[in-house]
């Protein structure tokens, strides 16, 4: 009675290692978990301390489809500040990312229709688009960059409606796609009338001063209000990810689909989770918060590629990412991060194999370490445990 | 760019009229709102102080898809009082039916498979369908019974693969499908294959003791764990709509899938309000609350029916539901119910027009109306402005 498509699609590889990060004793380097260490539940309980005091039977009521307009409004305030203008009205509060990507599949995709991808990509983006009749191919590369002639020579085949992109701290390379790159490629979609998915969870958590422009307000400047650009944000990794809170910036022209779909999936998201968001993000405490998880996360990166060095030696590269929680790792050439998984899974301590991050031709020896959650000896901890695995494995 | 399907389908009738329900000086009988003023604020208000008032720090941080532990547990044994005895390892927390709806859609229907639904039904399920492959069919009657002879011819003639029903004070019409009927339909339904998903927003919600078992129960009995029952409630209409909380039980075969599916949307419910939701249930909060709700229900139903017979004498026909929120009403034959909310919204009271909850051959002279907002004084109202806007009509 299952479809066929449901008989086949596993539960995500993450999700199921994320049970063993409950576990007692075991190190977890696998989820892309903002820290628990770090969530401001001061400030959260404030703001919603104050809204207990208020008078807000309301937010207990259904509420409408496109969100509430404090947090709408909040939202356009504060994105003001980083680079990207907004209207409240071109703004779409969601459970979340992750149903972002799945209203805009919903709004966009037919059968068969391609879908361009980074190569890697955000794993539950290529299982939600498993759910779709579209076809998943990955975009080309010029070393670490998008090969942007050969892009056009796909666009101009045919045959492609969107481009997913994960810009700024891409899951799970930690890859940026810098602006001359950004314009070029707004103008290719716009040529070809494609719809470009720009995801942006981790554009806050940079390391260092960053310049770039989203792709939104690129293309809103290059076409004005005619643009093809939908821009997604997520509260999780900046503010709280058991909330379930995201927002989507449309144009115009794609409001009302995505708002429809939106309203059919489950009518609206919780209003209470959106009024204690926006009274958050109206308080300053979220610049704040965001502030302190850059400091903290930079700490976290350079105490985990410390550990990694002293530990692992040449037995594992990586990059040095400039932002967001993610070390994206390859071993020797010819090794198997699977079955390095298994050894070190032995050794109580979990990370994500990185094949799975590949919609074709996975690099079976690559490695997501995240090192949101670590302390500097549960970072040596760490990389003491996957040192003796891979010894197991050689042995 | 936008999909056919996207560029297709438009908003929920009932939404756009929900913002009526807004404006100043109107009465709406349009929304299965439940009462405000009937939202158990203190109640809530006290459960989740407490819930912050203890190390709450994980509300705030990401979950299991399958939804937390206490909430589960707590459905379980709350529901063991009403004659649905669950484990709680067969219940899945959703954002609500709606999103219940969505996610048994995607598990089980592939193109041209067959939803049989009732004559009418609730639209928002009509509005998901349509973004399926699957194909809408309407049960056939006896009356006001399902015809079960038809039923089986044409389960016997195959294709279907999916019944859906809101078998408990349905959505619009009140109806109830009777245990013995429950039992038929149970073992047709096993004997050829087809999934029944059983929509129960409104079974707590009796004005008089009911004696009814749910399908999922009957099914279970039957067939043990082997059964094809999907049972989906919703917190919405007696606890809190706000919150987004509703739940799936599932028999074991189905679990698995329907977990994935939901980790591919939306990873998993708010953490937050699933433990207000195990606190309220916990305390047991939420049967007294059903208990007022039933009360006043029962009383605005009848405030109703008092008032339009009183104004519109035989210009309108109606059932008397023994549960739920609404009234479904008939005008004389050849009235138009469309025609009526246009001159109805200048009179400022809106309804649901009847025809948009067919599948097929709607009945142009039918309305829905609820009563779940209505004091006395605004059934009255309600009732004038009705009668005043259908002698516009003939005038």
């Amino acid at each position: 009675m299952l479809s066929k498509k449901s008989a086949a699609i596993h539960s995500s590889p993450v999700r199921e290692l994320l049970k063993f990060s409950k576990e007692p004793g075991f190190i977890s380097l696998a989820g892309g978990i903002p820290a628990t260490d770090m969530i401001d539940v001061e400030g959260i309980d404030s703001v919603l301390q104050q809204l207990l005091a208020e008078d807000h039977r309301d937010v207990f009521q259904y509420s409408v489809t496109e969100g509430e307009w404090p947090l709408r409004q909040s939202i356009a305030n504060w994105t003001q500040n980083v680079g990207l203008p907004l209207d409240p009205q071109q703004i779409l509060i969601t459970n979340g990312s992750q149903q972002g990507i799945d209203l805009l599949n919903r709004v966009f995709l037919e059968k068969d229709d391609v879908v361009l991808v980074e190569r890697p990509t955000y794993l539950a983006a290529l299982q939600l688009l498993d759910y779709t009749e579209a076809v998943i191919e990955e975009l080309a590369y010029q070393g670490d960059q998008i090969d942007l002639g050969a892009l056009e020579t796909r666009l101009a085949a045919g045959g492609v409606k969107m481009l997913y992109l994960i810009p700024t701290f891409a899951n799970p390379t930690g890859r940026i796609i810098e602006n001359e790159q950004r314009i070029e490629i707004v103008k290719l979609a716009h040529r070809y009338q494609v719809v470009i998915v720009e995801d942006d969870p981790y554009g806050h958590l940079a390391f260092t001063e960053q310049c770039r422009e989203t792709f939104f307000s690129l293309a809103q400047q290059l076409y004005g209000v005619d643009h093809n650009v939908c821009y997604m944000s997520s509260f999780s990794k900046i503010f709280s990810p058991g909330l379930r809170l995201g927002w989507l910036a449309l144009p115009e022209k794609f409001l009302m689909a995505v708002t429809v779909a939106k309203q059919a999936l489950d009518l609206h998201t919780s209003t209470l989770n959106q009024h204690i968001a926006a009274r958050y993000i109206a308080s300053g405490r979220i610049d704040q918060r965001i502030a302190l998880l850059k400091e903290t996360y930079r700490q976290r990166r350079d105490g985990l590629i410390e550990s990694l060095q002293r530990h692992l030696g040449d037995a594992i590269t990586f990059n040095r990412p400039e932002g967001g929680m993610f070390l994206w790792c390859h071993l020797k050439e010819g090794m198997d991060a699977s079955r390095l998984l298994k050894a070190c899974i032995e050794e109580k301590v979990v990370f994500v194999p990185g094949d799975v991050f590949f919609a074709e031709n996975p690099e079976k020896n690559a490695l997501r370490l995240s090192y949101s959650m670590l302390t500097q000896q549960t970072a040596d901890e760490a990389a003491v445990r996957i040192a003796r695995a891979l010894q197991t494995l050689s042995s």
